[in-house]
């Protein structure tokens, strides 16, 4: 980016008779950063001229020329032919300078009955708006790869895990099926950010709203906002719908990290569950035998940025009195890094999901230790024997002893052992001790068994995809 | 609460030979916090009951016995005639417990076809709802303060302020009515979470689902809630739904903070904008004549407070595989901690709301300094002399460093001196410069004029009261 | 605790008309958690009445009086027959009036040269000693049992990770002594945070110091600190010690969150590296079989607490003007917190390294797996062929992939296959490729091998217990 | 930067078959960010070839051939002539590569004994053993301008605030001093994680160490560390001296926020204490008669960013298992983000302290308001009447309600009705009414009087410039 040899800024200098310090020139201007909001910009700009011609504030001829330099600036910048200057600080005055430059005196008409407080806000809402419904789109598309992928592995047994001990069978289908519900809220969530952002605040004017007859609901309408903003000060100090979107970025990279976490897991040496192909994997410059699952990793270790912005603007807008406080300036960068970030983080998750190859055999290896059907044994006894249940459990437990005691799954267990903890025991219990017969039984609404999956799959398919 | 001598566990200790290490029984129990979930623990347990006994899973008998052992024990809760176990770890053991000794076998039935970990979500999700009912309602009342005192200032002039500058006149009531925007989207907010909050996890069991034929739909109506869950794994593995509340109270102290930190700003003698009674502030032990805003500032200081539990839940739910793991069970304290003290801030703003005494005399003062109308002097020159904005941007900078000069007010500067920097100011430019007029003439929607205040009182009294 | 019926508070009430609003008994005082205060309290208050004697400021009388009136104070509360009132705020005011009820006028003339400002951050500034001191004391004895497992296990092979895959072959012991480094390190920064901690604020008063000649180096030295502070603002503004001991717990309780990740893992049915005892584990309500690693899991858990503890302050101080602002009445909460959870969690991890049994069998199998020893392989080709270490790296992925090929470890693989590969291999190889060789080589300093880890041992014993 | 056209990566691909998938491309490669560490990259290869060389592990020539080789590149990258590739994903392998191209086979050499694990955190560790000097320098030279300032100062009197209302008087010159003592112990943090840095993990290769006879002394002192690090695996899998570095720049840019909070107020038309120059305002693009503070609203808003850093890699680093992970990586950006930052941010405080302009009489003016010497006149009561202090404060508040009723500052207060209140006050209390007597009898250490400030100013010169 360039810089102006002279002194005082132009836009706003007029009273100023010394150039800035040198390190103003470093922590003030935001055309660092805000150059990206270009589009919004001029568009923006485009219904508010368009506007302000038809209330009659500036004439028709103005207006046309400054739709025609607005058309020819985003085509300067989309050809790269455009030169930010720092000097002008920011993308509002970047732009505006320029279309004095292209069209003369109605660029100065450009901005009247706005101010870059209600113009830079409007910008931001813009483009979040574009980048919720970025976001949304490549979620959904992690929900599809998880639902067709829990679709081929609906009956694929696996063990179910709490405390990362082996609990009860499940199947690997249910269990991505648990993510597909995680995402589905973080986008019930961007859904709710997007009704907070999609609201125009163009017209609020510095922070009082202005006397031209200007109509916000023509502008806001034009923008594909829902509708106007409700006080002028609010629209100009808030960043709330700001933070509200880090959060749902998160929210989001924390259920990622939590899935990353078991891709991790059953691509160590201790699990060998799943294998990621070379595409997702890296190896190592001094242990070649290596296949690291660094995509899993780096989306887990993305979390704490997501979040570290989210903290970021929390702190930054705490405290803060009305209206408009430089500090809201940093509202952007956070707002930039963490939405591109969790967007690569989804789309790698759903090259992972997508990549993945299952190795059934090792998963059901696991349903062979830690006597997975205990609960199903305890259940038989309740139903069977007509045993209250923590009766139940406690001769499970002992039962479970013998087998451990000797080595061997509870399927495997002789029955003179089980009917010497409690005669109640007959043969008709081994019937239930199988991890396929556990799986196919939990035929409760939202359990692991295939029919209820596949209809849970029907469900999703039909709510999110 | 009472510790047992003994050594294992009852409920789970089956298998186990040793007693827990001492340390163990200090960092394991979560007695000394989820003792509050009592009344949603009976509530659950009775509707569970009620279930297993329509289906035939247990006698009605036993239900009846169940029905009733669990209202005593709501009863001696309540009248504290109740003993909490720490020995007994939770409240879910501590009321299974005691329902044993109550009615005897029955209660070993009440068990069957859940676990602890659907039954605690249960309890958690029941409570959330209460909370945020009522933390909406006092959110509401305060909303109700503040457009009632708006009401009040429709016409008080005060200074609106940027970067802390005297910008642009406004009114006391204008300024108000931007808080109630602020908090009318943390209750917009605070029903999206709700929502998500107000599925039902029961039957979830311990994570597959349960073989006994339950009705899920059945539990959930009883309850309350909208629906069962989707899936039994997410069930009992997922907290988006309390951090999600973590953030609703998060950025509602933001909010607070910010109103807290301009209460201490008026307060101040650099203000003098408001007064508050004896009954919101403090003095000191050595200065007498002090009257401190403590409680301003501790609801600004508060915002700490909540975010750290936002970023405590944030953080111990990151990178978990599926499904329970013992982490979780952190979620409750800073839960119970934020929703405290967020309600406790909202209610003392309230309180400092309706307290607070405007004193207009020392708002209008400051509408002297600075030049708050050298935007309507601006306007005026686009308006009557046809000038593009940005010029008349550069003479009005001009026209108020003749004013400053003489160090007197724009409206108290000459004509000639005004026609000396541009010819096309004529004496009508005098009736802008008034801080009334600027605020009266500021009738775009969402701007700060009385009559279009007045409106905007109507519209958030029909909306959010 | 007791309320007072009365109105204005009697210590600073004298300008006071008003009772505090109801909202503000609940939300100002500070002696629900600030009573823990109450020994370096009365401490204090004993020292500075002394110094008050020796300088002539008050009586000798008084001082005595006082004196005996604050022993009994102290008995008073450590038999719990003290009754600590809301009304007086916090427990400052409680020991003054107090003192007053035993001792009379004398009681007046304790507070003479201080404010409750110095006073405050004076009692806390002793208590974080004596909290930084006990909490160094628990970490050495975690060192100490890190340091006395590695002295069991410096010859026991087991795989180390990178990725979670495995990578080269170390031991047990070695794995133990990186985490004495780290907690090492922790305790260096509790040293730092003790030192700027030590330092005496009684004397600064309100915020600019007293016009009575007294003697702060006296002071200072009585009660154990290193010398006064330099700036009575400072003194009473400043709250980053405070901070700093909070990121001091943050760091350590990430530290035991690594190690308790290790725990949860290798408890895991996927490594089964070691077993925790009955005392360090839970079981599960409805599956008898479970042995959870609870402890592991809450204190990997706790670790999001004290963070939050952490984000707390640094939030709440942001941008607070000088000097004592109420605000920061909010430092005691999240310190008491964080310290008692970090306590809890070094002792819960000191108590499941002490407790653990390793096996070794099941840690060896793991480096059948994965060519753990390929690193050696081509650190011998650069050694004996005199290959530069990059082709070395690649001829040792090419034999890496033969082995894979043929489902052995490179042990086993014939030396034709090798030799196939790249002809410089001779049957020397073999003599580098096993797990035991491997560790025993890597000799370089800090290295994994028992003679060096010994050494380390020895280092480590002088260093840090 | 240029990507390769081929497939697997050339360093570690030897075992690949596929090239990385699209989105691997996006998210792996840190040369992005980490080209910043070529000069230590190219300083730790230099020093680890000529220790190579030096143990006879390598030949002179080979050592001789990558020293030229490594200045080859280091001038390339410095004159912009070096092309970094994406496809070689980090520093390390860009210049390992480029080194290939201009020497050949030595260049494969050089990676003996070493892996990527030690040579990126050594090359970390150099450049912020830089960055803290760096970061210390400017720190120091902050203090240097608020000593000056407030040796100019010494005797300004100004209202010294608690709560934001006015307590005492104080001198400007005792307020900047506060400030030189908080940056004191930022500096003494920084000094105490250059310690935890200057340490050096070369030659703990992946995470074993290495069967090389390789001498990490002689490499640690070329380098200019302290020594080597003691355990190879905490050597590669710590993180927490870049979290406590960005723990440090937190706690300074929380203090930076507190200066920044109180430059914006004091700038503010409430207090007008100060002015700033041109040289540190903006204006206002319609208002042209504002000259904001930007400078000190961004220091404080940028308070966020720094701490948001400090949480993402705490969040990042929790719950890791050994040894290294590629979450890992994740330390980089937010380092290098946060230290820049922050020295930005004290420049722009050292600057603005350098540039501001004292208005003696506005800060004058604020000692008439709210009876700043009541506490001399209870003090007073205490020395001259042997009053008890609490005793003295009732009557004290009694005068000044006297004075408030009055509406005259206690100085004109007339004796009746001073005496009226309590006899034993006698004339002589006018003579410590006056705020000037208030800070000359400030005498105590510490305190604010001019000749104890400037004592200080002389032990601050000594100690810290």
């Amino acid at each position: 980016m360039s810089e102006q040899k002279s002194g005082a800024n132009k836009m706003w200098g007029g009273r100023f008779t010394t150039a800035p310090a040198e390190i103003m020139k470093k922590i003030n201007p935001s055309i660092g950063f805000d150059y990206r909001l270009y589009r919004q910009d001029i568009a923006a700009s485009k219904v508010h001229a368009r506007m302000l011609a038809r209330q009659g504030i500036i004439g028709e001829a103005d207006n046309e020329a400054i739709q025609a330099g607005l058309d020819q600036i985003l085509k300067e910048i989309e050809e790269s032919r455009f030169t930010f200057s720092v000097d002008l600080e920011d993308i509002h005055m970047n732009v505006e300078a320029r279309l004095k430059e292209i069209v003369g005196e109605p660029a100065g008409r450009l901005h009247t009955a706005r101010s870059r407080n209600d113009q830079a806000v409007t910008d931001v809402r813009l483009w979040m708006r574009d980048a919720i419904d970025g976001l949304d789109a490549v979620v959904q598309e992690l929900q599809r790869a998880l639902i067709e992928r829990a679709g081929e592995h609906v009956e694929t047994l696996m063990p179910g895990f709490t405390h990362m001990q082996v609990a009860q069978p499940v199947t690997f289908g249910h269990h991505l099926m648990a993510y597909v519900e995680m995402f589905g809220r973080d986008r019930q969530r961007l859904a709710g950010a997007r009704e907070r952002t999609n609201i125009c605040p163009l017209g609020a004017a510095a922070l009082a709203g202005t006397a031209f007859p200007i109509d916000r609901h023509f502008t806001a309408e034009q923008l594909g906002f829902s509708a106007p903003t409700e006080n002028s000060m609010d629209s100009v100090a808030s960043r709330d719908h700001i933070v509200e979107l880090l959060f749902c970025c998160s929210m989001l990279a924390v259920h990622l990290s939590r899935i990353a976490e078991e891709i991790t897991l059953w691509c160590s040496d201790g699990f060998r569950f799943i294998a990621l192909s070379d595409a997702f994997t890296t190896g190592s410059s001094i242990m070649p035998q290596k296949r690291n699952p660094d995509a899993a990793e780096l989306v887990r270790g993305k979390t704490g940025r997501v979040v570290g912005s989210l903290n970021a603007l929390l702190m930054t807008v705490k405290g803060l009195p009305m209206t408009f406080m430089k500090d809201m300036q940093e509202d952007k960068e956070p707002m930039f890094d963490a939405l591109e970030t969790v967007q690569l983080c989804v789309e790698a998750t759903t090259g992972m999901i997508r990549d993945l190859t299952v190795r059934p055999d090792q998963m059901r290896s696991f349903l062979e230790r830690g006597f997975p059907t205990a609960t199903d044994l305890a259940d038989w006894l309740v139903r069977e024997g007509g045993i209250p249940f923590r009766d139940a459990h406690h001769i499970t437990a002992k039962v479970v002893a013998r087998a451990e005691a000797k080595g061997c799954t509870l399927s495997a267990l002789d029955i003179e052992s089980m009917r010497d903890v409690d005669p109640r025991i007959t043969e008709k219990v081994y019937s239930v001790l199988a991890p396929e017969h556990s799986v196919n039984s939990r035929r409760s609404y939202g359990g692991t068994s295939p029919e209820v999956v596949r209809e849970a799959i029907a469900r999703a398919n039909a709510r999110w995809l």
